[in-house]
């Protein structure tokens, strides 16, 4: 039946991509640069032979269309830009292997799908320049912050308004996108892991939950200055040692949950001098769970401690949020579908919740039925020019995805008949 | 006997000192500056009518001499220049409370007393501007580090040899003043404490053990950055969390060593980003003690907790020894006198070592028999405008530095007709 699909140009295809978007330090095809542009006239060319209707909406977003029987559309989705001294895989794998399942579709449909297919490539996922992730998904979901976006600069001062601006983009109409989603009935995203979680399990692929809530604070501890020869060791009023006990205490706190994750990223002293106990010490706490409850708990756990450790140091602490986002969970009948395409596939499945953000988050909080598949990540690591994973592992997460698109496409023509007395 | 000392004119001329000298910020006699060499001429003044020869010697310390009938001679010292936006005592206490003790000595013996008797004000004892203190007594003590002082610059980026230069004082022949202490029989030093054991022990006075030694390091641990949202918790290599639990063992060290402190100053995280598991963390620590070998025992065991930790959170850490100095224990004899004045004048005495270095640290290495009083500092603070004493415990220490005085010259007047058979 997928006689057509061929994994193996996929990969072909993305040592193309590499081999004129990277140089020795990585990847670098940051969303709205010369680059990226490239990029995505690239893609195009590649798409040409399909009968396929191809535009950018509102939000830089690239929809390519293969309209099917249904107006309603199953979405493919993934991201061309990469952050600076990126890898060869992160977005681009996506976008990739939606290419190769759009041709099986087309050839295996004769030009003519059962429900319509659409893949798209998210402008500026990665968010590089302007440090904010998820732009192009976010607008056409609609939770795009826009006081925050106007706001937004680079490094070089150049606003967010001004660069859109450059590639044609208005700011103040980004939100328009939105209609894109209107015919939307399911959303699939094939990403690399960026983590180590596949790799431990020895697993090829896994079928992604859903993605991390996310609370992230500062934590600010206030003592006071001492000489540090002249000043007991019970008379001091020591940030430091307060703010140090959490470091062990979110371990236990991310334990107990069950499945959440905590990281102090960042610590810095004040005044920070060889001869002074610490006056105040910062440091960041950022915390995830697929659970909002579970979420909530671990903040409120982190909080106490963080307030005992005060009272036990004689300090005072305050807390500031710097962002937070609830969990946002994957379509279950889609999340099962995934799993059985990579069992089919490989034998194994894993269920994973995703530690990053991806764009699939953006739509799933638009209402559309979402899924992601994992595929391993050597070394676990990504947004770096060692990102990899096997080949054979690449071939593989391209069939299983073709498979899901396959399933997927079958339920929604189940929904769109149930819908058609 | 002392009818006429007068430690309410101490007292007095404090006042007279800060009212030109001080700022709404606090106390501005950095040494080498303008308003440094006005405060010398306002001290020489104050013994112009003493029979008294006074001199700069090769390392700007200001030498006061009243000649006695043995030419050994009973050194008091201290300190005119300040921090910037310093106290009102903090080195200045020791010079005046010494010039009124010159002065109750020169008419008690009718201007030729049984030892000579000699004040010193030693150049630049902060350190404030270059960054390193005990300027013109470890020049004269032969500890400088001469390569060092060729090298220091200040925030403007004035070489240390070009700035003495400006006040007539050649980099290359400082260790000359040397020859001052040949004939130095005894080294007394008054100051206020600087920290709050005298306060909480609510004692006006204390006499000192010798000031700490000190063993002073960088410790950095070498982690693995990794994503806050992918990374399982069992997967991190922290460099923060074993930097951390430095926090606290410092804090068992220190009570184990009976005696010591430790303190962690400063903490800084790389990449210091809230998404990153932390890569490298750099913490100094500061270890005093006035006993060399628990100094060494405590030194020895951060350095093994700290490779416990490293290994416990597979991460690996290394060491950098800033800076040490060995303790400075002073001469028996002396602290008992020193104990005996006090008690005598306010009836409690409490034995104590010195956590911050003072000159007194560098003509005790020299071979000179030395001690220091202490006097209780309000808050415990010092090196800034809130430093204050109680105007009755001021005028106390005047009183038993003087008792001091007179027994240490008792005592070298005893040790000379030993030698004088």
């Amino acid at each position: 039946m997928s006689a057509e699909l061929d994994p193996k140009r996929t990969v072909a295809e993305l040592k193309e991509l590499r081999g004129f978007t990277a140089d020795e330090n990585g990847a670098q095809r940051v969303a709205f640069t010369k680059k990226w542009v490239e990029t995505r006239t690239w893609l195009r060319k590649k798409l040409h032979d399909l009968p396929v209707e191809s535009h950018v909406d509102d939000a830089g977003n690239l929809w390519t269309t293969l309209p099917g029987q249904s107006d309603r559309a199953l979405l493919i989705g993934g991201h061309m830009d990469s952050v600076p001294n990126g890898g060869w895989l992160d977005g681009c794998l996506n976008v990739l292997a939606g290419v190769e399942v759009l041709r099986r579709i087309s050839i295996q449909y004769k030009g003519k799908p059962p429900v319509t297919v659409r893949l798209v490539d998210w402008a500026d996922e990665e968010g590089a320049r302007f440090g904010k992730s998820l732009f192009g998904s976010s607008a056409c979901s609609g939770n795009l912050d826009m006081n925050e976006a106007r706001g937004l600069k680079d490094k070089d001062g150049v606003r967010l308004p001004d660069a859109l601006k450059e590639v044609g983009i208005d700011l103040e109409r980004v939100k328009d996108s939105g209609k894109e989603l209107r015919s939307a009935a399911a959303y699939l995203e094939l990403h690399i892991e960026q983590g180590p979680v596949l790799l431990d399990l020895k697993l090829p692929l896994g079928a992604v939950l859903g993605t991390f809530g996310v609370e992230r604070h500062a934590i600010t501890f206030h003592g006071q200055a001492a000489h540090s020869g002249s000043t007991p060791m019970n008379r001091r009023k020591d940030a430091f040692l307060a703010a140090a006990k959490m470091s062990s205490e979110i371990y236990r706190i991310a334990e107990r949950s069950n499945g959440g994750v905590c990281t102090i990223g960042s610590c810095t002293t004040k005044p920070g001098i060889v001869t002074s106990v610490v006056a105040e010490c910062r440091i960041t706490l950022d915390q995830r769970h697929l659970d909002a409850a579970a979420l909530a708990r671990m903040l409120k756990e982190a909080r106490e401690a963080s307030e005992r450790f005060a009272r036990e140091g004689s300090v005072t602490v305050s807390w500031e949020r710097l962002w937070q986002i609830e969990p946002v969970l994957f379509n279950r009948d889609l999340v099962q579908m995934c799993a059985d395409s990579i069992n089919e596939t490989c034998g194994k499945v894993h269920r994973l919740p995703s530690g990053p953000l991806h764009d699939a988050a953006e739509v799933a909080r638009a209402g559309v039925p979402t899924v992601m598949m994992f595929v391993q990540s050597l070394h676990g690591i990504s947004h770096n020019k060692i990102e990899d994973t096997k080949e054979e592992h690449l071939e593989m997460c391209v069939t299983a995805f073709d498979k899901l698109a396959e399933r997927a496409m079958e339920w929604l023509m189940a929904k769109v008949k149930l819908q058609t007395p």
